[in-house]
């Protein structure tokens, strides 16, 4: 559980250096990240480096006893590289270059600019590999921000045509896979393929689908080689990626394997700005964020490396959003107590003094640009002291799973058949109901372990593993799938047995039609009498299994095949949440009702309580302490933005033992 | 009344060609559509034909019986002509050339294009086109469809210079016809002019309704070049094109000159999805589509070729619309009804077999991927036993008619004077009114016969030709013009006379100011003391003729001269309803309230009628016989979705004897 | 109190000008627009002149006695130049040039263009510049209309650049001003400089900022170099430029200190259509344009060079707006009377006669196309005889300013931190605010003379200038700063000492958090125990001064020190009210409460009102005279879109003395 904070030394006179690092440590930071952005001030001119400045910096900073992380800084190369590699920018869908001026101007699938990458890089690394200061590293930033995911340039353009051959191997493989039967698509030899951008109508999708998986591939192997370069001069150094949230365009779990840390840049009231919430949703949390939309993010980044953290912790108003609201008083402290009830190895605030120029200057610091405290430091100091009574929590076992699987989410948004709902959409509101139960979830990956969880849900994993359902069967878990699990294969296609391809040897069943609705009609749903509905998606399904319940025609809604459940709906959450409870009783698994604002969390043998609401909560209601003594962060009735802690029995189900 | 279906058998497997053919046959339907999109298929590289899999297909298909509805598959050109050619690629409004990979993906001005569309109709047409499964012939597929109307690649500029050049011989006749005068816009020569794109603000109005007669007069080119080879190497077959429904940027009746048959691909829950229905209308009709929008099309192309039917009829979800609902149990039935009630030569259902690969992958076929039936095969063999019920209806002689005028619709999109109101969107709407009236409507050009008609309906025809309204007069009938009518000479100039123009010497009048209004707002209409209202559209006009209704500053909302009417307005609709009935009653013409779901189409002596709607209708409201043995095909109380017809005694009024 | 029109002789038979102008006198109107857009008519080819159909049109129109206002026809180069000289026309944003075909096609920056923008005006002031007719001349024409005050052409990024090396000598000094520390963005040349367009995400803040100003200047220039011409060849004649409404993207104080004359082109319905009023007020104020929209504008432009008309007076339906309806009877003498009481110089009907082609066919004029009259025609005959009896008023001088910097408009354009409010936006409300109290308001420049004002309001001035807060102080009057007044330096960073800036100065303050929220939230404020609210913007301010109001959580949201006065947020319209009363009332400045639709302006002893509804209105609630006899125009009573005059005793305040 450690404390950071993001710092630019080239913003600043070198002079206020030192009393920055005395400050920070005074208020119990740890760490602190530097260099991310700064190329041009370490290479002012082609081949001329100017270290000293970043020595000094270092030097400072080592001194009051902050471990540094160090950022490669290539998300912004300088003005003088790309006027002597203009083919290093990203190209947009309609074929146009995008221009210097602000960040992440370059094309993964640049030649030239993987050879500046890690010329960099290198230099970096040789030069700050073995300081004593330097515990971690962070490569680039924020990759596949602002749509720089993705690129159409003529770079691009090759590198694909190379990815398909090694994908491939025979161009016959490839028109079988897209299926180019269709419309006349056929290719002869992989130099006929081109990106799938700027076509007359929608373009093929296994084609499309094959064109993410490849942007997410280059990603990935852009990030490798920075990250053998570090591992090579900078040995025993942690290596993380800062990830932003909410955000699938690429592998998380790919680009993990070959990282320490997977950290993100946590911005609760940008999120819910941003994010698909009510009007009513956005303004009753204006102040406080979503109660789930950062802890989705904490249990998706936790299962990509061996360690998570926020690199990038909100203290204030930013300056991205369409409305930028200030944290109510306490948040700042709630926030960052979720992330460690989440398992976070290190929070750390950005930035450390709020910039006065450029882009960013309306984005608040932990200090003002005239170096004032702000209000949020007290918070900083007041988790800071808090650590110790908590201690390092033990690691937390999650009964809860659900699976997200990236390629699934491509293919969904690359043909959603319906413009209102999303897989991602869906897991949210998955996520949002297991939370209002109080229980903690963990969100995996297709080839996770599955045999620690008592109720693994699949949102619209699409592109299903027939060797993961063997997995989710020999679990003994119950397993709740939605409507369009199962229902492409690998390639995009629709399986042979129809959807829910190998889900059916779980529960035998078989979609007939597939059927998306407008936002604003509703489902009937009848359930032992009781009345029920969903929306957006509805499935006509023939099963011989059991209905618990039925759409008004009759036909099942909710099918079970002993521990095996199925969907026909998208379920509106009292739906849902009968469901879960239901599960959970038969599971085992206690459900604590939290309602709106309340959220728990357990870490180990400590339970967390947030509330992310205005007015006091008595946590009586989930079976709280009732004595003061009892907690060791907090009391029986929290205030808003309150956050409470005590210990509690850890009794393992069976299973886990 | 022939019953068809749309079939892709290089999407197959060989094997199971002769299976599908034996179960098209025993459902019943007599026609099978192929070749659509097969060029890469046929030519997989530039000269190379491999007819040998057509061949086959072609004799399995023809063994059962089935007669072959054959396409050029000239709306997908192969990725290697894209490659030799790319100049055939069509440019997009800001000068970007679309790329391949999805379908249209040519410019119908490119000579090179042009070749190449010669070249390979004549092929298929020199090998099939005597075959004696061969009856009818398909160009292309659906011109125009997204977006591809218009293309502004420089050959299209060429193109659109000797269009000019045509038209107006001397340049100066070009300066005068589209007032270049105004803002400095004098041409010297024909080779100055440029397609009407990327202008600073918006182009010339008249120079912008040339090329959109020159873009659709290039379809009907290109469509008749493939028609002259297709009738010199297949004599006595049947030429068809599918148009798309909705879509008025190409002039049927121009292209439908060389045809044989005008057909239209009917998605009728598609086109609600998309179309400009209120949210409660297309929630009320999800699962239904529209009662009049698919019959609108019907009519529409009814009028454009001596024969017309629906080349692809929705037979479940499809892919496209941004919901994406099933339709109701009966209703694809009810469709192909609706269609026959209208004269339909053929219903062709699109697919057999829905494909599990590529872009139309979720869009429902007959057959489910896996060759399962869906449930819509019972409704299509229930048609195809009813048929010998009902035999072949007469010709139905509808006694009303709107004028659907292209250049008008193309003068009021370039020139709107208003966002939220359109001449299509208006004949829609008085379509409607006609049909909640239970009256049959024909849809005619300018340039049809109107002497057999009781009352016609002039919706905003600004382009309105004074020979016509010659005809009109002549008629008998009594004719009814909305706002806008006459409203511009064929340059699309305001007359010399002024808004009605030609109308004026039927009627009496001047508009001196036309003022469109936001949808919010209403305009009061008394008349005889009842209150109506009207919106969007209003005209100050000046009349000696009489005023049957006014507005709220006692100008004139409804003139009449004799049988002549105009209404100022956009009208309401009640009253609208009350105007029609009115005049109905003057030509006594038969009224039937049908009120929301009900609708009533006579086809000769068979009188049919339709339930869109999901409750119970007693058709006694309508006059229909009380018994069961009275009627060929329902009964009396007709359930959601039913399709009830009864003979009924045509009474020809006097002007039809 | 001029009256004129604008009139475009070479659209009409040479046959119809004699009479035109004889019905123009007639009419009442002194001066008469030509020339304006007529390039290819004076100039059809290359160096080829045609003079003598213009000569004999000002001979016609001299003829009558009518003063012409003779334009530059640059607004439209012809196609033969533009084929010529392809690099003068502009770019958009993504690089693509806008082609010919409408108007405004020409980059400012284009040497090409400059030089013969310069041709053409010196060949027409060389042949008309000394007529006895020309009393006036009119550059160019809507400069920066429909998005031309940027280009971003080659053309422009070299001009670009020099304007940079002008303003910043040293490149240092530039990456310091820009602050090109944050995100690697530092330059080493001026070379490496580009426009700001499409980057990746926003730009810099201050190199867009920088981009604004210099394409302000470009326009300033190009106005000046065709000023110079004039001077030279046409002494004594008034120059004048023609601006549109509501638009702030170029300088107008800078370009109009070049000139004598600041006209803009007034057009109420339409700007009411497009501008951001609620859906209820559009539909309240369709026929009569809202009450405060035009005379802001009139108050804009007013101090913008040594005298202000307006250009083109709004006759009838517009064509260009969403929706346009027609002037209810009356308002067209309405709206000319507000703008000579707002000391209108002239105002001019756009135009004589509709034309019946081209883009602006549906555009109504004084007359019909057919040369009938409009109904409007009575109005300015009652205006042109309603002259007599008032004369021509004193200059007024109102006790209330409101300052509009057009640096600080940009800047938060730029940077808005929150998309549901614009420093324009609160500017205008501020300026309602004020008419609801029937004040005459001043808009004014921070370089204005402050002396006269009694209160001086400042809606978010970000870029505060010091040397004006020490004239605000010295004015004596009250001030009244809103949120992000003084946020900003020059070079568009947060100031030392933060916002207000040098605001503090006068009031004791400083803003540590700003917050912009979505329009659903309100804000609660408590004012002695009275409940209003604000939204939109929120700041978290410290300060030593009196806290006149609080926010809920008890921080100040109206402060003062003696009379300089802050509020912390966007008021909502009843808060607004209170703060601007109890000013007033300290300042004894009479307040009298106008309601929705009443309008106050007083032009020197002559006291005017406007009824922008429907309804009669009392005038006695404004303390007008109560016999007939003491009006010059009209009576207590007014009737919908009514006006009235009446003399009343100037009472000048010491100060003014």
């Amino acid at each position: 559980m450690n404390l950071g904070v993001c710092y630019y030394p080239e913003h600043w006179p070198e002079a206020d250096w030192a009393d920055d690092a005395r400050r920070m440590r005074a208020l119990g930071l740890d760490l602190v990240r530097i260099g991310e952005f700064a190329w041009s001030k370490i290479e002012p001119a082609p081949g001329v480096y100017t270290w000293s400045w970043l020595d000094r910096a270092i030097e400072v900073l080592h001194a009051e006893g902050l471990g540094i992380i160090l950022c490669t800084p290539t998300a912004t190369p300088p003005k003088w590289l790309v006027d002597l590699h203009p083919e290093i920018l990203p190209w947009d869908k309609h074929g146009n270059p995008k221009r210097f001026g602000s960040r992440r101007h370059y094309c993964f699938s640049s030649p030239a600019y993987r050879r500046e990458s890690a010329r960099i890089t290198e230099a970096l690394a040789r030069r700050y590999g073995d300081h004593p200061a330097v515990v971690m590293w962070q490569t680039d930033n924020e990759y596949g921000h602002h749509g720089t995911h993705e690129s159409y340039s003529p770079d691009a353009a090759r590198a694909f045509r190379r990815w398909l051959q090694r994908r491939y191997e025979s161009i016959d493989s490839l028109n079988t896979a897209w299926g180019t039967a269709f419309w006349s698509q056929d290719y002869r030899s992989f130099d006929e393929v081109d990106p799938p951008n700027a076509t007359v109508t929608e373009s093929n999708p296994s084609q499309h689908l094959d064109y993410q998986r490849f942007s997410s591939d280059e990603i990935c192997e852009f990030n490798r080689e920075q990250v053998d370069i570090l591992r090579r001069y900078s040995p025993g150094r942690r290596i993380a990626h800062n990830y932003i949230g909410d955000f699938t365009k690429l592998d998380h779990h790919a680009i993990g394997a070959s990282l320490d840390i997977a950290a993100w840049d946590s911005y609760p009231i940008g999120l819910l700005s941003e994010g698909d919430a009510s009007e009513a949703d956005k303004a009753h949390w204006l102040h406080h964020g979503h109660p789930d939309f950062a802890a989705f993010n904490h249990d998706v980044f936790r299962q990509c490396s061996a360690q998570w953290g926020v690199m990038e912790q909100q203290p204030g108003p930013v300056n991205w959003a369409t409305h930028n609201a200030a944290p109510a008083p306490g948040m700042v402290r709630l926030w960052t107590w979720e992330a460690f009830a989440h398992g976070a190895e290190f929070v750390s605030y950005f930035r450390w003094r709020q910039a006065p120029f450029a882009q960013e200057q309306m984005h608040a610091g932990l200090l003002l640009p005239d170096r004032q405290e702000t209000a949020v430091l007290k918070e900083v100091a007041l988790v800071s002291s808090e650590r110790d009574t908590i201690g390092t929590p033990e690691t937390t076992l999650a009964r809860v799973a659900i699976v997200l699987d990236y390629p699934s989410l491509w293919q969904q948004e690359i043909q959603p058949q319906g413009r209102s709902g999303s897989a991602l959409k869906l897991a949210r509101a998955l996520y949002s109901g297991c939370r209002k139960l109080g229980l903690d979830v963990d969100i995996i990956p297709q080839g996770a372990d599955m045999s620690a969880y008592a109720l693994i849900i699949l949102p619209s994993v699409s592109i299903l593993d027939a060797e993961m359902c063997g997995r989710l069967r020999d679990s003994g878990a119950s397993v709740l799938a939605m409507p369009l699990t199962g229902s492409r294969t690998c390639d995009g296609h629709i399986p042979e047995n129809l959807s829910p391809g190998p889900y059916a040897n779980l529960l035998p069943m078989q979609v007939r039609v597939f059927e998306s609705l407008p936002p604003y009609v509703k489902i009937g749903v009848n359930l032992d009498g009781q009345a029920f509905s969903g929306s957006l998606w509805r499935e006509s399904v023939t099963s011989i299994a059991q209905a618990l319940a039925v759409f008004e025609n009759g036909e099942p809604a909710w099918l079970r095949n002993e521990r095996m459940h199925y969907l026909a709906c998208w379920p509106d959450e009292p739906f849902l949440l009968h469901v879960l409870r239901r599960i959970c009783r038969e599971e085992d698994l206690e459900v604590r009702d939290t309602g709106r604002d309340l959220r728990l969390r357990r870490a180990g043998n400590i339970q967390f309580a947030f509330n992310y609401g205005s007015d006091a909560i008595d946590l009586a209601c989930v079976g709280a302490p009732e004595k003061g003594a009892d907690y060791l962060i907090g009391a029986r009735v929290m205030q808003g933005a309150g956050v409470a802690a005590w210990r509690i029995q850890l009794v393992l189900p069976d299973k886990m033992e």
